[in-house]
């Protein structure tokens, strides 16, 4: 079965402050993203990509930014949709946080 | 922007023991599932779908269990990957849990 276990798989460290953790079908990625050294005094940069994508905010909390529009502040059990190609952005307002980042087609970047 | 926030969105009552909420873009939909009255003393009915899926446990511990395949205890901050067609169910193992489960193709029989 195609699983991770929190616990025994090992994430993959995007940076100093992010690790990932992931699994995928042809055509859906689900994505464990882990952030540390929050808060943080201002967004990341935005960034787009044409994959769809949903974020589920699994622990902490994060004001999350798309262009255009209000920015809006999510915490743990809040979601947000993320259309193809829209520039979006987070920042972490607590210590730490865990989004599970859903997309389709699959990141292949990611792999 | 396309939010669910947990604590003000409604959720959609599947059975007595089951709620959901969900958003969704074209090809991606995200479901928050909450099942209550647990713990179980047998699996859900096996069931399957055309539409690829993944499954993070947000809260609680479950059995799953995917036809042909050794089932798997599955606690908070693990995940699954169910091929699309495959035969999976669940047990639950605590009073209550919280799966996120997110479907490409969007599930038209959840609107």
């Amino acid at each position: 079965m195609n699983i991770v276990r929190y616990n025994e798989t090992e994430a993959i460290r995007v940076s100093d402050t992010v690790q990932r953790r992931f699994l995928y079908t042809p055509n859906l990625m689900t994505v464990i993203v882990d952030f540390s050294e929050g808060p943080a005094t201002e967004p990341d940069p935005f960034h787009s990509h044409p994959h769809e994508q949903t974020s589920y905010v699994a622990e902490g909390e994060v004001l999350f930014l798309m262009e255009g529009e209000t920015p809006q502040h999510l915490a743990t059990g809040d979601m947000v949709a993320i259309p193809a190609g829209k520039p979006h952005a987070i920042q972490l307002l607590t210590p730490t946080a865990r989004l599970v980042d859903s997309f389709t087609p699959i990141r292949e970047d990611f792999l």
